[in-house]
């Protein structure tokens, strides 16, 4: 396949603003970018942490290729230094990030850079982009495992997913946030996420009729056996021949892991009428799977409606994110360096939402005697928390609330991954971030999680961050005068 | 970066499937699949084929590396003589295709495999995931042209976009579909989709001031200044500071092409007010460049509304499809060849809708008189139309509704690509696709194109294939009998 040097897949704009940059007193000029969201998906209450691994191996392999410096100066418009340098390129600079798996919530950052001006501008486009879509789907598998509380999720959506990448990083993102198996072997190749899966439709129709079809497929894989019941009837038909197949050739084997896949119709219905037949054949051990367009409402409304369904299979829905499949994440300067100083920075908006945190910063997750998370706080970088003293928190609109915690624990979450260029942190395996998403929701209220109305986590700032912060929006603001 | 062998992008029960049929009579049995769709994303009249490229290029490449063997072997159930033919795999069947940038619609083969079975199961996923992916975004953005009425229409969604393929294969189909550029320059490396772009609030914010920095850009760039104009407040502040720049800067120069961006707030009111401001100081040729979160609905919107928009920037609702980001491509077997005879096959489902359309087919577009398209018909792959005759089309629900054509032509849509493995088809470039799409776009009737209950194009069934469809269904169709 084509061999792809990812390094290009930058906008175009990044390249015309690192060569300004280049080409002026802000070449060496050390700055701060926060990668953060301002909203959840479908107004969901966390998101989940992804796609850290993806941006340490695009930094890592940052490099422009002869042909990419010839396609550069082919436009005309950068000088010769310039692709110099970028035919040199290599990352200097120091990358803080939170670590896959965990919750975050908005307007934080998730993910830090300092380096000179060019080279932060270079990393924007794909570090956006590989954040956005692989957070958008842990959380939207994270809700999907929420919703099916405790059975067994299955993604198998790779014939639906908006290319390659999307098929394989999206399982992986996908386990991550709590789907159990992906039906693309390639995530199992390149990301160890347990690939699996059975038959389609085709492998029943290439048999004289279903039961040989069936009988077939159980003598092949006996331990493995699922039995796609709705290509012609799935009551008529399916359930009895799966059930005769059983019987006829994997219970006298031996065997005692099989089940039924239902992948059309009405879901409830047809599950426990299967059910029905299951169990007056003797085989309550046998399971039921449904697929079909599923996503944490229908799993919700299905289980509501008792259907006795053991394995749910997600497909376009989770690997689209199809409800809201837009992660917002932005890219934002916050801080200079000039003279020895780190001097904040920070964007206007009409949209208050839109105004950015300034300032190179620390991220707390503060922890209440139980161990919850209570609150993120958001310090200046040169903040401590002392835990022997009381901590109280304000909100930042509305400074006249605050809470106050006598016994609590804190932790810095946005951890050193990259320093000078260097990698200083160990990229842990899908298994270990899978776990440490497990922890991470485990520690949240599940008012937190419900997918109508959350509760609104609270992201506080440190008194020295908020008088800053309203310092530089006081300085900025311009005294408004009407047009015309 | 990760040198990615797409082949084992395939759904794990492929693979299963593949072994079975490998291990059985199927063996070397023809089969035919079609790839064909059910319903338009967000209702709409057509959709735009895309992705033929890539599929070409993974069928190509389609082989299996000693570490994938050994990963397949781990899993413990497939045979060493299936594994040996795996590891010398090569594509031996054919392909039949409709062109990228036709427009294609529900129920029709867009893609046609003939090939033994364990070949032909193998190809699903990634045929799959090609197709919906590149038509899903090929269509999105030919609607988000035909709202903007004539306007320029940036592709800039590399950012949310799903991963890599997402963004660079997402910008080639975006511009097949009618986007005129892109922001991602690695699309412009891979697939000649033109890349451009200007500046990001972060450039604005790393200088003194709003004046310097649009001075510095229009000195470094004076050929395509964009200025960004809402960094600290887009008429009181960046409008004033952009015309004086193009006062200072361009116009003495000489330079007569430049724009600004308004990428927040209220898109009407601000293009309206910034029009105002720009005609004041003598500068009608500045273009407005608008931008946030659009998509065809806004940008209707905005026009009706009078907004004084030349260019539109377009992001994550094109880059996602968000409004409907599942393109519903199925994969789903028409046939088996049997002592020399193709042997149709269907499935049949409780959902009329999902019945297919049995054998191998051509698919044919009728023009009427005056040039446009009128229908597409399905025939048995044996049949030919004498269009010195009078052809008789009928509905295949309501068969008796018939509309006969005397002066007419016809073009058979589906042509080989690949024959008994080898290429047959030269890859157009990317500039013919996007002039084949609207040639193809200008011979539907404006009624099939609108946005709001489109008119339904006809797809018909000859009498053969009719016939032979309904002598299928009736025998598969089983006596029902209510269980309990």
């Amino acid at each position: 396949m084509e061999k792809l040097n990812e390094s290009m897949l930058i906008d175009f704009y990044e390249f015309t603003m690192a060569h300004g940059y280049f080409d002026s007193p802000h070449r060496n000029q050390t700055v701060y970018f926060d990668l953060s969201f301002r909203r959840i998906p479908n107004d969901g209450g966390y998101a989940v942490m992804a796609g850290l691994e993806s941006v340490v191996r695009f930094i890592e392999n940052l490099t422009f290729s002869d042909e990419d410096i010839a396609y550069l100066r082919g436009r005309g418009i950068f000088n010769e230094e310039f692709l110099d340098y970028l035919a040199n390129f290599e990352f200097t600079g120091d990358i803080y990030a939170v670590k896959e798996g965990t919750v975050v919530f908005p307007n934080e950052p998730i993910l830090t850079v300092r380096a000179s001006a060019p080279e932060a501008q270079l990393l924007e486009t794909y570090l956006l982009l590989t954040i956005n879509h692989q957070t958008l789907i842990a959380t939207k598998a994270s809700r999907i495992k929420h919703a099916a509380s405790g059975r067994t999720v299955i993604e198998m959506g790779a014939r639906r997913a908006h290319g390659a990448s999307s098929a394989n990083l999206g399982a992986r993102a996908a386990y991550i946030g709590g789907a159990d198996m992906t039906s693309n072997t390639l995530a199992d190749r390149l990301y160890t996420v347990p690939a699996g899966g059975t038959m389609a439709h085709s492998w029943v129709q290439m048999f004289e009729n279903e039961y040989e079809a069936f009988k077939r497929y159980a003598e092949l894989y006996p331990n493995m056996a699922t039995f796609l019941v709705d290509t012609y009837d799935t009551l008529q038909s399916g359930v009895p021949n799966a059930i005769k197949v059983i019987k006829d050739v994997l219970i006298p084997a031996g065997y005692e892991r099989y089940a039924i896949r239902i992948d059309s119709g009405d879901l409830t219905y047809l599950s426990k009428e299967a059910r029905r037949l299951l169990d007056e054949a003797g085989l309550e051990e046998c399971r039921i799977v449904a697929s079909n367009a599923l996503d944490e409402y229908l799993i919700r409304a299905l289980l509501n409606q008792g259907a006795p369904i053991d394995i749910f299979g997600v497909g376009e829905r989770l690997i689209t994110a199809k409800s809201d499949p837009v992660f917002g994440g932005v890219y934002k300067l916050t801080a200079v360096e000039k003279d020895g100083r780190i001097d904040p920075k920070i964007k206007i908006s009409d949209n208050v939402e839109k105004i950015t945190t300034p300032h190179f910063k620390k991220l707390y997750r503060i922890y209440d005697k139980q161990g919850h998370a209570a609150a993120d706080l958001l310090t200046v970088h040169d903040e401590t928390i002392d835990t022997d003293k009381p901590l109280t928190l304000f909100d930042p609109t509305h400074t006249w609330k605050r809470q106050t915690f006598r016994t609590y624990s804190v932790e810095n979450l946005l951890i050193p991954i990259i320093k000078q260029g260097e990698r200083v942190y160990d990229l842990p395996d899908v298994e270990s971030i899978r776990a440490h998403r497990e922890a991470s929701m485990n520690r949240l209220w599940d008012e937190v999680k419900r997918f109508d109305y959350p509760h609104i986590y609270y992201v506080d700032l440190s008194e020295k961050l908020w008088n800053i912060k309203h310092e530089l929006i006081t300085a900025h603001a311009m005294p408004k005068e009407k047009n015309g």
